[in-house]
């Protein structure tokens, strides 16, 4: 099969599209023909060396999600049938024509959603839902606070909240404003340098009840000053500064919790768990309409080394897709 | 009745003992007559204007718990008769001769323990099983780490993880290690300057699964360290300090959760709820004498201000109690 490998870590440039071995499913796992895989911000840190793939594999093909068909079943699959629309999350292999997983950690494409979409779900939808409901408590009636609202998981962040009834505040850059905006976040500001922080307990001055924080750096303290009594501020990126000073009296005061979080480390068995409930209560908010894949642009796989370096301008709006 | 009134902030001399009005029992409220009361490091911050009592009294007394004797019933209550041992935690006013609280909150005095012994246990013990084992997540098998291992906090800590068969390691001045020894830790290390972390390291390789930490300032980032994959910190001070630079990417590396606490400012049905599930679970522990309060050593409120000396001195072990 075709695939992106990464025999040195740098700029784009180092993305080398190679003809590597098929993977085979072994007992209770799928192979899937990936007919789209999507970029992710951890796929840079990747390139660059600094985010190795924890699978310790011999050859590394970057990519943490796909969309497909199922090809092959291995032993003890029940689960699915070959040519079944599947999509999902891998800790990496990716940016590949076909990749193994877990019968039970691939989830259904939703009926509605194009296959030629599925591949802009998986990732930051797991991921927003997971920080803000799952780990962050969100609710209907409470507000949320998420940076980069523009990201592909801030949009989906603000898709989240308004389908469950909750209310959300973005940051994002002023040229983005209109499209959280779009997307119905309640309370768009524009992000640091500008002051944010005082926007926002202005409008809401109670402080926000979970904090979805990708930014990090100088953001930490601001967070740990937005966030409400008993709130929760759940640390998916640190991409403005993985150190910083903060007033640690703060987490007493407002009695807070700050939960660092990735998917990608997590053990299968946690995975499988988030996967089943994912499929429980979102899938069903794609069929319905409530939640749609937002998807910034489309690369073909030769064009893997443009598509970095446009993740990497900041000026993508949503999932940036590959097509395989 | 006689009560410790503070009407200025400042060193112990500031404690001044004076008649004040008997507090009348309300509705769902008991009136405690208050044979023994403790001291607790947030009265020494109180007492220097560093952490007021958040309930707004027109005067000011300090203390956060007591055992006594039920002297009135207010209306609807049933739970308690006059005459019955009781001992509890208060947002304040525990030194004096007389307290109201919430039916539902006070505790029964266990069967087997001294009245004179019981005010050394609802705060220490509360908290400590509250951070370590509710919000901490604290099982059999599983390991804590505790900071100031020989303070009440320390101590109570000590025996219920011993109780529900977690493992245990504590730090403390050098003069207290063995203190903490006796009462059962499985690893006692000398604490900061001393390179407690180096040491817990080649003992628990894999990390603690809870943090109790009430000294924050440099502990905090060397907590950070110390913790295992999916573990949690539980700030339930900062005696070293309320700011620190930390790695914010420990928590993401590692998927911590740093929980910032403190029992006295929380709402009254969250503290009931608290109170229920303790009566239910730690209580029994006393009456079979798993668990026993810790005292380091009694005075009369009339020496009170000794008593806060002797606190600050930082030569206790367990508990300082005051007679009423």
């Amino acid at each position: 099969m075709r695939a992106v490998v990464l025999h040195e870590h740098g700029g784009p440039e180092v993305l080398t599209i190679e003809e590597v071995e098929d993977p085979v499913a072994g007992p209770g796992q799928i192979l899937v023909d990936v007919a789209h895989t999507a970029l992710n911000r951890a796929d840079t840190l990747q390139r660059q060396g600094g985010y190795p793939d924890p699978r310790d594999r011999d050859v590394e093909i970057p990519g943490l999600e796909y969309a497909g068909t199922v090809a092959a079943l291995g032993d003890d699959v029940t689960e699915w049938s070959v040519g079944d629309r599947v999509m999902g999350i891998e800790a990496g292999g990716c940016y590949a024509e076909k990749v193994v997983t877990h019968a039970r950690q691939a989830l259904p494409v939703p009926d509605g959603v194009e296959l030629s979409d599925a591949a802009a779900i998986s990732e930051v939808f797991l991921t927003a839902w997971d920080a803000l409901v799952v780990q962050g408590g969100l609710t209907s009636g409470r507000w949320a606070l998420v940076h980069a609202g523009a990201s592909g998981v801030g949009t989906a962040s603000i898709q989240i909240a308004k389908a469950i009834g909750a209310r959300i505040a973005v940051t994002c850059s002023e040229g983005k404003m209109e499209a959280c905006r779009e997307l119905g976040a309640d309370l768009v500001l524009e992000r640091s340098p500008s002051d944010w922080a005082s926007e926002l307990a202005e409008a809401v001055p109670d402080g926000v009840d979970v904090v979805l924080d990708v930014v990090g750096g100088e953001e930490a303290e601001r967070n740990l000053r937005a966030v409400a009594v008993d709130g929760t501020i759940v640390q998916v990126g640190l991409m403005g500064g993985a150190s910083a000073p903060i007033t640690i009296g703060l987490l007493l005061a407002k009695r807070i919790t700050w939960i660092g979080t990735t998917l990608r480390a997590r053990p299968l068995e946690r995975k499988l768990v988030l996967c089943r409930r994912f499929l429980a209560e979102v899938v069903p908010l794609f069929e319905s309409g409530a939640l749609r894949p937002v998807i910034d642009s489309r690369y073909a796989l030769d064009d893997i080394a443009d598509a970095h370096r446009h993740m990497e301008s900041n000026a993508s709006i949503g999932k940036i897709l590959i097509d395989l």
